[in-house]
């Protein structure tokens, strides 16, 4: 077989590649669809973006997604469902995508994360057995199918089989993108939980972690008090000012004070610990309580920042917190040495940032190079991982 | 993408492979795995037997496995470790198999069926949405890396999409493998349902379908009155006699006289249904209940065998209730023109059939062959199926 794989690699890798990326949020909230063109041209990377969009779920299907992925129980019909489910609607904004952009170039591959069921990187037991686990639905063979295209999932099995956590998968390609021989870099991404990739200018390490809170609990109280599923710009936050007494609080929370590699998400940073917080403080109006989040979310990315970096350093934020007037601003105030890009400078669109990633990352799997870096997974070795769905 | 897909395929096929076929029962009574080479040699397919064994599941696993995939209602956490642990324990048993044959022939890949979860081959509708869908567990990437041998899984998913049954895939192998251009050759595999593959000496045209119960009711029945998993050789069975009243009940089964293609699986054939029979009648000893239905297993096979072939025909079974000598005898009595023969006189044994057919059904994938027949799915197209998990 290995003679098989070894042509196949090498034909791969022989001219850049066009590949499609697909990411799909956990709240349901949207289809990110970008398209890449990839290679290595003169033993450098080449990574030109070509096109990317954000469509919406269908309404009718959202709730019953999150339904399905968001109890521990659920029906095994409705996971089935799910399997084919997700990959239809997927294969539904790509066909249309692709109608809409008229690409003269064919598109050689799609690299499709599916949905994280459960993710348990620890490993439990089971009498004398015990595993990790991890378990993403919507099957790539169904996405080929609709597309005629081959796709790639399941990028994070081998990590996890061998010991790693799984994630994050974005600092591979932050390496590989973003690398800069003249400048330290980090990479800052302000999602539910904000992470961040701080890259070495002399070698190519990479140091990779969660440094607390994104949007969670903002967009959190922004639902609560304002009926918005998030702060558009950051008004609401803007409006108020900071409350030292929550502030302390936050200070207080022990994961921000943990040395790096740390992992963290929504379990930790969830609505019962912000309402604890809150109602053990006198009271607090919304937009000061958001106030005072942002700043929070712009601290806990700042003193890792601050701690870990010595100088020249460039920081390209992504994420829904680039567009946070609040957060962006106490970026600033606590880096006042840092050098603020986007993403965007560097020819990648920030909210098409991870759909770009699982493009790369399907690019390299099919040329046979590993995906996850083990020093920031935890992962025993090197994996190539995924599994690749030819249509019919 | 399609320049690389062509020189794997085509290498592939140059020279014949060695690949190995896993297959897992529903009852988690065992794991059977089989090795051929396959190859076309001068346009004809060779297909040769190295090796075969069945080892059975750690029993402290099969009833956590069987919880798992047994109730409508599981825990993700549950199924993520299935999904996880059913390859470790197959991958352990494929080490040790290989340990114990000291080959020197490298193997090229590995078929894996993994357990299915759900199958629901019929559309369900949400909202304006409908999906048929089939779900199998058991990853594909976990086997690949603990063998370091590509695994090729997910095999009804493709011909589910395109509205087949995803089932049987066994016709197939069927055909390829037991073609006779001067017999009509009947493939009988009883297994906990019975089902046959026809094929036509002169086309290269088969009829595969289920006929009705192999041995679910009589493992039912077994384990019931005798505290055993099955009736060995029919020992239980052959001590008793044909109750005439439960017979000519079984006989009014509607799905036995439909015409084909019919599938059925042990939802209808239920122990709720048997025991509704049963007590709808006088006292029958559990000795005359075995006899009975063996014969009525003897009878639901050899009845569609009558009805659908023409003369010289050649019946091979294969499937547990090959060792049934009271299913035997009674199907020799009912097909008194057929030639009996066992697979085994093909160079297939009995018990390694489906595994085979898995290998073979890889080796296909592999070298781009379509691997269902959508006369017997009822799929609209042809299909390729699967995906491939490489090792790292």
């Amino acid at each position: 077989m290995n003679d098989c794989l070894q042509l196949f690699r090498n034909k791969w890798l022989e001219k850049p590649r066009i590949v499609l990326g697909v990411m799909t949020g956990t709240s349901f909230d949207g289809i990110d669809l970008a398209i890449a063109k990839i290679g290595m041209v003169k033993g450098k990377l080449l990574f030109e973006v070509l096109a990317h969009t954000m469509t919406e779920y269908p309404v009718e299907l959202q709730e019953y997604f999150s339904t399905i992925t968001k109890t521990n129980q659920t029906a095994l019909s409705d996971l089935s469902t799910f399997n084919f489910l997700h990959p239809k609607v997927v294969g539904a904004s790509i066909t249309k995508f692709l109608a809409e952009n008229t690409f003269t170039n064919t598109i050689d591959a799609i690299g499709y994360h599916g949905q994280t069921i459960w993710h348990q990187p620890s490993p439990i037991e089971k009498g004398t057995f015990s595993s990790a686990s991890t378990l993403q639905l919507g099957s790539g063979s169904v996405l080929a199918q609709i597309t005629g295209l081959p796709v790639v999932n399941e990028f994070r099995y081998a990590d996890v089989f061998f010991g790693g956590q799984g994630a994050p998968l974005v600092p591979i390609f932050d390496r590989d993108v973003f690398f800069n021989p003249h400048n330290e870099v980090v990479l800052v991404n302000i999602g539910g939980i904000s992470n961040i990739s701080i890259l070495n200018p002399s070698t190519d390490d990479v140091i990779a972690y969660d440094v607390g809170p994104g949007n969670v609990w903002l967009d959190y109280i922004c639902k609560k008090y304002f009926d918005k599923d998030f702060d558009t710009n950051g008004e609401f936050a803007s409006t108020g000012i900071v409350s030292n007494s929550l502030w302390f609080k936050l200070l207080e929370i022990e994961f921000i004070n943990l040395p790096y590699p740390k992992s963290t998400g929504r379990e930790l940073f969830s609505p019962q610990l912000l309402n604890e917080i809150i109602s053990s403080l006198e009271y607090i109006s919304p937009s000061d309580i958001l106030h005072t989040l942002a700043k929070f979310t712009a601290y806990c990315i700042s003193k890792e920042i601050e701690q870990n970096t010595i100088f020249n350093t460039v920081v390209y934020v992504s994420g829904g917190g680039l567009h946070n007037s609040v957060i962006q601003k106490y970026l600033r105030e606590f880096l006042q040495n840092a050098q603020f890009s986007t993403t965007e400078q560097k020819g990648i669109p920030s909210d098409a940032k991870e759909a770009l990633c699982f493009a790369y990352l399907a690019w390299r799997i099919l040329g046979g190079m590993p995906i996850a870096i083990p020093s920031i997974t935890g992962a025993k070795k090197e994996t190539i991982s995924g599994t690749i769905a030819f249509p019919s």
